[in-house]
């Protein structure tokens, strides 16, 4: 507990309902917690209420307030009723088979587990005691990414990292970036590529059948032993990754869905996502190394994955600390060198990210007119002439029964290209949309990474201009900033290659597919014509 | 002038604004027409006031009442006031090339012309008179079919043919029919088949430019000289026809279209369809060689047109009374045989006019698709993928230049395809839509025709039932009926046998159409594909 008075310097009006508490300019409250991160502190005011205040609102009681000046800005606000979002996850996260009870006896913990049906800052509760004793009682675990949806900046653990302040470092594997060229960075290579296949979803149930899920197998090519994994372990995973890599842009897992959850489409579908999400992972060289996701893609045994868990949640090495994990060149980045690349990179994210996102509406919207629009335009062209045809054959006498059939089959052979119309949008425009949705969430992850880079650049600056740092610690903070934007490009150069090579395979699928497509149309018609020739 | 005394026997209020004369149950009329037709008489009310009313609903003075009995079914009504509906044509019909002035003159003249645009029963003007004392001085010249576009069911001279009143019977050749088989009649072949080209549709103006008209150029190959005529002589044509040949269909012109009458596409469209219009003339064994056709087709002499024109319409041979030029097998037919073949007919006819409106409607819609939504949709394909490719165009250095061209060329493929989709139309759907609008044409006029044969049924059965008639008049009847069923059944054979060769040959050419374009696309998407191997 901190237990220090300070001064407001400015009036902040709490958001009702949250743990934000309104503090008035001149107030004097006494401060409980500073390990709240994010630019929030915890305190009490004189009346004896208890809440959350923007730090720089405040003044230690000794210093003189400044004079009139505008607030700063505020700090990034948390989603304090996380809670009442979560309800529609309640069904993916019940209680009733293995792994579940594992995750779940690990909430049940007094160790703050990110779970996300759990209220984050359950704050008036008994709770917050066992958080301030237990999961904040060391300076780097103030990482808030993934703590909520809501979170979109974040700059984790940074000033730890770039001061140094993370005692008793764990023992870690180095993960080396190497300059391939003048202007291009990379993670070290994998030295042991390995694949896994996410196969036969399962529907399950427990309770006698009163709960029931879906659970996929994996199996990775380094083992052979195909573990079961439900989505909710997926979503556990992704948030361990995102705690962890803060600097490294995770892609997203394919979107909850409540309704429709036990159709055979949506499943399989699910599970082609599932698979892309995994792809990625595995080729990515620091995230398909790392402990967590191994842990996740081997563990058939309920004790070890409880361990399993536990521990991935209390890795201290996570947000920018991952960076102690980073060994990069040997050699001090030019200011300029990072702007340039930094700037253009930006701005290449940015326009990536809007056409990617334009394409994947297109590719999504074209899914749906194909099972939908030209379906049954289509279809309606079919049963036109189908009705021609049969129109012909209502002459008795059967002079046109040459006709009637031809004509008809003219009608069966729209409604065949109306069938494959529907089922050709699942081959072509759905697996297009899938790539361009794991993308367009990796470029919208972006804005974060840039961000973080910036404000260790700052950091960095603000050192070298304070006297009070020795020059062999500005050497340390320069360094350290250096890896972290060492990290970034070599970040940045993987997803780019990345992109290119996947790209490049996605739409050669895709054209691949619209090819057969208009080739199955195209003898289709040429089958019929021949009955006109 | 008629002049004799009716008695109304049943209430009768005419239509306002129209020539119609309401009439009182017991009022006493003058009757000053009974020529005007479709069971229409016209006479003076005890106010003076002058007006059309049904005939069945007076009774001549000297005749008693019948006691109360619901009027009979009012007579069909005309479109009095037509010439307002007729507004739109005058553009088409100005006065101001040479053609319109030799049609112009005629209108003039005090014959009764059908001219479109000519108030039909202008009563209440001077030209009642006019009307009277010249065109209606025939017996047979009470054909109202084409009269009036509200026309819907014409019984046109067929008393007057069935009677045998026709006095003094021009000279005309004989059209044979003759038995192909036990169910089916054919008119006499062709026996010099021809064929007319539809060619150039010009642009001229008259009046130093103030007005200005589309002329198309016919080439018959009987003659290998060209003449040139406006759509308003084509539009004269079949009002001449459709007056001449009430039981042969007449296949339709295209729709009159005020508004971009003069955009490439509209006149060449209408090229096209008027070359369609030409061609089932010319293939048709009594349209083909009638006299108002071959003056159409070969008259380039001002005034011979206007000699052509005044013969085609003081021709008396019109109406059912055209029926004077036929020469049937002489055998009467069994009742069973007529009803059977004309109930089958009617069944037949009905559901194919409701298929072929069915696919028209299909086939114009999908034409407005592909050059609206599908050509959208495969722009904005194409755009989507451009821009992304433009994206990948951006990243400096060039490392991806590759990509980025080849995600453009998709990009450019689709917009291609757009091109293409947009194309297509025009030579898949809109062929197909003409052909079917000229058969829907030509169904939706059926209905008169089997309704005249069954009136002719009608009355030949009451001549048999009426022991007024002598036997060798009744037989006279028999032949004369026997001999406009014929011609309803050669005609029928005749459309059907045209449909079947002509709808093979439509669908044919449409499938090729449509089997060109989607090779087209596959060719493209191959290119494309190429790229990414």
């Amino acid at each position: 507990m901190a237990l220090f008075k300070v001064q407001a310097l400015y009036d902040f009006v709490g958001e009702s309902n949250t743990a934000e508490l309104s503090i008035t300019t001149g107030e004097v409250l006494t401060v409980t917690r500073t390990d709240i991160g994010e630019g929030w502190w915890e305190g009490l005011n004189s009346r004896g209420q208890s809440g959350l205040f923007p730090e720089a609102y405040v003044a230690k009681i000794e210093e003189t307030a400044p004079p009139n000046m505008p607030p700063p800005a505020l700090p990034p606000q948390n989603d304090w009723t996380g809670a009442q979002q979560d309800d529609d996850w309640d069904d993916e996260w019940d209680n009733d088979d293995t792994y579940s009870e594992i995750a779940n006896n690990a909430q049940r913990e007094p160790h703050y587990t990110n779970e996300p049906n759990q209220n984050q800052f359950a704050y008036g509760s008994g709770q917050v005691d066992n958080i301030s004793e237990s999961s904040y009682n060391v300076d780097n675990r103030v990482t808030k990414k993934s703590l909520n949806i809501f979170s979109s900046y974040v700059k984790s653990g940074l000033e730890s990292y770039i001061f140094g302040t993370l005692k008793d470092i764990p023992s870690h594997t180095k993960i080396r970036i190497f300059r391939e060229n003048d202007n291009v960075f990379r993670w070290e290579l994998i030295s042991d590529p390995y694949t896994v296949q996410v196969t036969s979803p399962k529907k399950a149930s427990k309770m006698g059948g009163l709960k029931s899920f879906i659970a996929y197998q994996l199996t990775p090519s380094f083992t052979g032993i195909e573990v079961s994994r439900r989505y909710k372990h997926f979503d556990w995973l992704h948030d361990r990754l995102s705690e962890k890599f803060n600097i490294i842009a995770i892609p997203p897992l394919p979107d909850k869905q409540i309704s429709g959850r036990y159709e055979e489409h949506f499943i399989e579908h699910r599970r082609v996502q599932l698979q892309e999400f995994v792809n990625y992972v595995c080729r990515h060289p620091v995230l398909s190394t790392c402990d967590v996701w191994r842990h996740f893609l081997t563990c058939t045994n309920e004790k070890q994955w409880k361990e399993g868990k536990r521990k991935a949640e209390k890795d201290q090495l996570v947000g920018a600390n991952f960076c102690l994990c980073i060994e990069a060149p040997d050699k001090d980045l030019l200011a300029s060198t990072i702007e340039s690349k930094i700037e253009s990179s930006i701005s290449y994210i940015n326009q990536m990210d809007q056409c990617i996102k334009g394409l994947m509406q297109t590719a999504s919207d074209q899914q749906k007119k194909c099972e939908n629009l030209y379906k049954r335009e289509h279809t309606k062209i079919g049963e036109s002439f189908f009705q021609l045809g049969v129109a012909f054959e209502h002459r008795e006498g059967g002079l046109f029964s040459d006709l009637a059939t031809d004509v008809k089959k003219i009608g069966t052979t729209y409604i065949e290209i109306a069938k494959l119309c529907e089922d050709q949008a699942k081959i072509d425009w759905q697996p297009l949309t899938d790539k361009l949705y794991l993308y367009r969430g990796i470029t919208s992850s972006y804005p974060d990474i840039f961000s973080m880079q910036k404000h260790a650049e700052q950091k960095k600056k603000e050192c070298e201009r304070n006297t009070q740092f020795s020059h062999q610690q500005i050497t340390e903070v320069r360094k350290r900033t250096d890896v972290l934007t060492y990290s970034v490009f070599a970040e940045l150069d993987h997803f780019q290659a990345e992109m290119n090579t996947e790209f490049r395979s996605a739409m050669r699928s895709f054209l691949q597919e619209q090819v057969n497509y208009y080739k199955n149309v195209v003898s289709r018609l040429e089958d019929t014509l021949r009955k006109f020739e």
